[in-house]
């Protein structure tokens, strides 16, 4: 063999050398989704192409619940305040009497719904604060390595899209900088976001409670900051990134005013709504779902000729374990 | 020339084969200050070292005003409000009788600084709010490229400390993620403080305003949202970062909260303040000083044993345009 061809073959990495040939986004089937997905990839990351936009202004903002892992049949962050309720209860005998804590001890759903955001906002306030961040994270940590979903019977951690995660991977290898921009907790999804996404704790931006910095510490406090959700969305983008992203990825009404900010932007962008149409993989869900529900953003989306994933028949998997099922026949 | 040498010449990266004489920090004297930093860099660097971290903990954060570029003699975000007034003016005539901006028009030094805090944010609330977030982009960098400091007559952007860029680089090669954590004012220092210290703009973090989400556009507001100086530091850390840092530095007793956040990380760290004592090429100044006093922060530093640089004693340059200078002759 010629010494230059081995050194080339040698030394430069196979996946530049096999990247026509490989598909980035195995879990999804072969629709306008994908092709769409690929197409503007391709254009913006060519120099060449009159949509090009450079590597630093490459930035996309995926929301989480219902986008990268799902929300059924609540939020999973309401599974980890009632488990944390039920742990504290020793400690609060007057729970017992108390709503919304007495329904939680009683699981008993109805009343728990009935006491309504003002209910759950006292879980969230009785379970997440009054610590520091560290004994936070610890907790978060221990919760979402053991706690198991009541449908799948799988730790929470494993309920993420499989084609999301795919997705993620293809925009960094594009040299895109992914951020979650949830109205999730901001502090419960950065100890396992950071790794099951691959997303740096700088770039994962949520709702937040006050913190307090105290000899050393930081104290969480019983009062919220601020709420990441719908007009939230681009105010905590103007704050944790300070740009306009050019991709959006939601599910809901509530990631609505974040993709239009998205669209608004002067160059090239993609906005790309899950719509959760599988209920024998997942769920069915859209304009009347009491978690992430997608109605006026359904509407705009199909006007503005938005990308609309048909999670039924645009995915090919769902979930990691049902890859991982397969390899294992 | 046996080929295999030619192609190792060729394909490997000069920085790799001379990296062990290369002066990472040429504008730095060699004292304590440079080989503590160096030192503490090989030491978290190698994987084989007790002190290693892993490279997803190596945060360092710096403080901008005094650390990062000058101050003298007051802040530039407040040259930079001055001139905006000026600029609006024509548009304000009741400007003319009423304080601070009377005293502004009028160049009125003991005014402006007799109407204190209160009098200097009502001149950010009025120069700096009213316009959408990329409006105010355009205006900050129009200023950064054309206003000059009186004392240079250069652009403030030239006031910037050119050990502390090497020091920024120095950490960057040793794969550190460097973050601006400033009582600036966020939106002021993105637009330009990106490519100055080659920093990304989600790792400038700084004091910020209201601002309001309105039909596609950021709209910013009359009012305060965060004050990112003394304890204020540590919170921003939190929400920003979501890490302790493993270094800081500062130049202030407005920086000590975040150096003692940074000191409590229980990995091994790196605390620094720069000394101000260099009247000749810069200013000298440290406990009574009007901006950026450094009383009580100087005497914790010298306790605890933190490294305290001696701007004119331990810098070789100052300013990157001493070095340009040098390079004309």
């Amino acid at each position: 063999m010629n010494r230059f061809i081995f050194f080339f073959l040698f030394f430069t990495p196979i996946q530049l050398v096999f990247a026509q040939n490989h598909d980035p986004l195995p879990s999804w089937n072969g629709g306008d989704a994908k092709n769409n997905i690929i197409q503007y990839v391709q254009a913006i990351t060519d120099s060449k192409h009159p949509d090009y936009i450079k590597v630093e202004d490459r930035i996309a903002a995926f929301d989480n619940d219902g986008t990268l892992w799902s929300e059924n049949p609540f939020y999973f962050q309401l599974f980890f305040a009632i488990d944390r309720i039920k742990t504290l209860a020793p400690q609060h005998p007057e729970w017992k009497t108390t709503q919304p804590f007495k329904a939680v001890l009683e699981n008993d759903q109805k009343a728990l719904l009935a006491s309504g955001k003002e209910g759950l906002l006292k879980l969230v306030m009785a379970s997440h604060t009054g610590m520091t961040d560290e004994e936070f994270d610890a907790i978060v940590i221990e919760w979402i390595n053991t706690a198991q979903h009541p449908r799948f019977n799988r730790p929470f951690k494993e309920l993420v899209y499989q084609p999301m995660l795919e997705l993620l991977a293809y925009l960094r290898a594009n040299q895109f900088k992914t951020f979650v921009v949830s109205g999730g907790g901001i502090d419960f999804m950065r100890p396992w976001a950071s790794e099951v996404y691959g997303i740096p704790s700088e770039q994962i931006i949520g709702s937040s409670i006050v913190v307090k910095y105290k000899e050393g510490n930081i104290i969480r406090q019983p009062k919220l900051n601020f709420i990441d959700d719908k007009e939230g969305k681009p105010v905590a983008i103007h704050y944790h990134i300070g740009k306009r992203p050019i991709a959006a990825f939601g599910n809901s009404d509530g990631d609505l005013a974040m993709m239009q900010y998205t669209d608004a932007n002067k160059n090239k962008t993609f906005k790309m709504y899950i719509h959760h149409t599988d209920s024998k993989r997942e769920w069915a869900y859209d304009r009347q779902s009491h978690v992430g529900a997608l109605n006026k953003g359904l509407d705009y989306a199909k006007e503005h000729n938005w990308n609309i994933v048909d999670m039924k028949s645009d995915w090919k998997f769902v979930f990691p374990f049902e890859l991982n099922a397969l390899k294992l026949k």
